[in-house]
């Protein structure tokens, strides 16, 4: 293996369509100590002056689930003149500047998903490369010096204001995603309520029941109305029928497809009115996306710890904007101490999932968080709302089939035909629907060009110029299809 | 509340010792829109020209485990002239820089953790503020368009060739830390052997049996040898014990505290001698440090998938040396896909934990996998051995009792008396044991001046000048401690 020549594909996609020649590395250029036959086959060196460019094309049959494998920058050895040659450095430069361009192609034409791309970090990039981690409990300073718990923790507290919870009554942490929120608040329901069964709805976000599986949790789904909102009709006929069990519940302020948003109060009352009371029912509210709109929303139901919850999640990257996934999580400081009680592993006393923890997180949202303050969150939700306001509008107009929860900036839509468009704009799809989440980097101009654009190919996948609207009622009701049989129940712009 | 006058300690800790006096909101500033009252108790505008400076200290019972509220960073709401006066940029550029000097500090004196801080991503800056999201599955495209899965795949390939599996037969995924690398390893595990028991060492990192609780797993704890090595004598009787079920195992690569290599061959001879056969035993390598040290090692036993094994997981913050935590997971694909058809959540076809992940950390890892090669890596780890041999020979010549395994770079000696000592150099500790961990960002000077240190301080806690031993027999076996009644046994420099 060691003499034979490899070539290397970097990247044939994403604009990486640079071929890498490799030579041979002869076994005597390695040095003794290599432990292993292996390495041999591992370590075919960059060439920097080699003559004989020899390309071989690599050829995979890829099996399901494996087609990244074929577009991968692979790791290659360095040569032993690279350094001096410095050929290694202009590679990789060439390849991340390459992929830095892509990047700001794919963050232009964005809309599917709930992440707010307009941020600047520069005041933090001086901390860029320091090694920060917030191992275990952010209330408790490990000997670890390098953290930013005091970030942390500033960030908590004005969560649990925001939610109304006193700070000797709250416990949380920086999570490294809404999931992780998710996967916490449950097992938090689960120690407080062992045989306790698990509720959501069929349109919560799929770690809500991962979790129970992982957790070895009884799970029942309930279902939703159109608008995505758990149906509690539903959910007392299922509850009544289980009330032996306690009930753990899981209630979302804003669905991952529907952005729909349950009602908390009418879920209380249900629990109320089938015999349940506080010690019998936990509640972890998912607030995903929403979870920090809801608030500066006047109609909103309130998120609040004075309602009898039990603990609350919300994704940092998504309405905060964070260079990479976090979340956040705040419970009930007794449910952190019974849980504590409880387990043997506690006596490192981390009631966190993940025992390391991204200290740079803390630090993003610290910043935004202290920028804009209340009143500037305030303003970026209104904008939202009222832009996801116009692209349902302007999709009416259209005679697109459309769905827009009050209380939301999801705007749901039927899928358009071309797979390039939606690979463009980064839509999420699911099943005969597609969305976009009209985000505080999203502006009338883009949401403009979007239109067009999809009322463009939309017509061009008619060659005879006569499109036919897809039937969407199932999935929007018959006021918001647009198709020949229920387009007459759509209300034009008008009548509003 | 709207017409109180606040204040807020800045941070009296870590040199942020500003107090910042908040003027009151009169209520008719705020925006009609604010929907609830609280927010009002919560909007303290900063002063930019106010006259009346009143400071009133924040006096706090801190309850245990809180005592990071009373020096946090408090996020306040900015003041509506803030732009104007530019005072808000001021303040939190201030707070930041003084940050930045304690992570210098910090990051200076630091030996008690494995954590390589010596890295240089000066080539990355210009994508850090991209937000960058690996959803799902790495092997599988999503819709969402700003990723790195053409890095991550490549850094899973290298490490799959490192531990000897096929690209066909494995997948993977970049972790979030280590701890997550264990909580997938063991799930895989418990879904492969839904009855398996989980056996592991009593010196595994705590993330092992809180998996087992989590997931409702019954779990053994196999007792160690002083080196803190699994004791394959104890497995043997408890797996004995135990035949009728499944067995699930964890074998650690580098224990927490002693840094202990359990011996993978003998663990899996047991297994056989018990009448294990593969069909019926499942094994996850927590590799956390040494996971990727090991291979480097001329003597080491080997990870290679090419043994029984089902999982290994390794620390990317660890050894290689990241800003934020990071782990690589890989598995056999075999189990994957027996995973997926077994799970209905699957139908995401997502089979890591969390389903948001950081995009950023492949981008690190590839970039240092890609600078540093095998050999470069292979250069380092025998640099780190070299310098932990010699911090034991420092520490034994001073009469400190020390113990180091063959295979570590993971010194354990006696705790430190001096508290302010133990922080400083950010020591962990464990009962009468405190270890340092000598990593590439570790030189021979630096533990110069630690072990002169330590000399000082040690004599300085005795009055009297006569330094009294103290006894870690226990700990670290008659032949490592250095107290008045095992001093003998231990071997001199010179007999080695």
């Amino acid at each position: 293996m060691g003499g034979s020549v490899e070539a290397v594909t970097v990247g044939a996609e994403n604009g990486f369509s640079k071929k890498r020649a490799l030579s041979p590395v002869a076994a005597e250029e390695l040095p003794e100590e290599i432990p292993f036959d292996s390495l041999k086959t591992v370590l075919p060196a960059l060439v920097g002056e080699a003559k004989e460019d020899v390309v071989v094309e690599q050829t995979k049959n890829f099996v399901l689930g494996k087609n990244v494998h074929g577009t991968c920058l692979e790791i290659t050895e360095p040569g032993l003149d690279d350094e001096e040659t410095g050929d290694r450095d202009a590679y990789m430069a060439g390849i991340l500047s390459r992929y830095r361009k892509t990047l700001v192609e794919k963050t232009k034409y964005h809309l599917g998903y709930p992440y707010n791309l307009d941020f600047d970090y520069g005041a933090l990039s001086q901390l860029q490369h320091f090694s920060i981690n917030n191992l275990g409990d952010p209330f408790i300073e490990s000997n670890y010096g390098v953290h930013s718990r005091q970030f942390e923790v500033g960030v908590l507290d004005w969560f649990a204001r925001l939610w109304e919870i006193e700070k000797e009554d709250y416990w949380g942490y920086i999570t490294n995603c809404g999931t992780e929120g998710n996967l916490h608040g449950i097992l938090v329901g689960r120690e407080v309520f062992p045989d306790g069964i698990l509720y959501a709805s069929k349109d919560s976000h799929y770690s809500v029941f991962k979790a129970a599986r992982m957790y070895r949790m009884e799970s029942v789904k309930i279902d939703t109305l159109l608008s995505g909102e758990i149906d509690c009709a539903d959910f007392e006929r299922k509850l009544s029928e289980r009330k032996d069990k306690p009930a753990i519940l899981n209630v979302n302020i804003g669905t991952t497809v529907k952005g729909a948003v349950d009602d908390l109060d009418l879920v209380l009352k249900t629990l109320e009115k089938v015999g349940y009371t506080e010690d019998r029912f936990y509640i972890h509210v998912d607030g995903a996306l929403f979870g920090l709109m809801m608030p500066f929303v006047k109609k909103a139901p309130k998120v609040t710890f004075k309602k009898a919850i039990g603990s609350v999640s919300v994704s940092g990257h998504k309405f905060v904007g964070c260079p990479m996934p976090c979340g956040i999580q705040i419970t009930r400081m007794r449910h952190i101490n019974c849980l504590s009680q409880n387990v043997e592993y506690l006596a490192s006393r981390d009631a966190t999932i993940m025992g390391s923890r991204n200290g740079h997180a803390p630090l993003f949202l610290w910043y935004t968080l202290n920028r804009k303050g209340y009143r500037g969150f305030q303003k970026e939700v209104q904008r939202c709302l009222r832009n996801a306001h116009y692209l349902k509008e302007r999709l009416r107009e259209a005679n697109i089939g459309v769905l827009l929860n009050e209380l939301s900036s999801t705007v749901v839509f039927e899928r358009p035909l071309d797979e390039a468009f939606i690979l463009k704009w980064q839509l999420a799809c699911q099943g005969k629907i597609a969305h976009a989440i009209v985000m505080p980097s999203v502006t009338v101009e883009k949401l403009d060009d979007f239109v067009e654009e999809l009322i463009a190919v939309r017509k061009r996948a008619f060659p005879d110029g006569n499109v036919v609207v897809p039937c969407i009622v199932e999935e929007v009701g018959p006021e918001n299809c647009a198709c020949s049989v229920h387009r007459d129940t759509v209300s034009s712009p008008k009548d509003e």
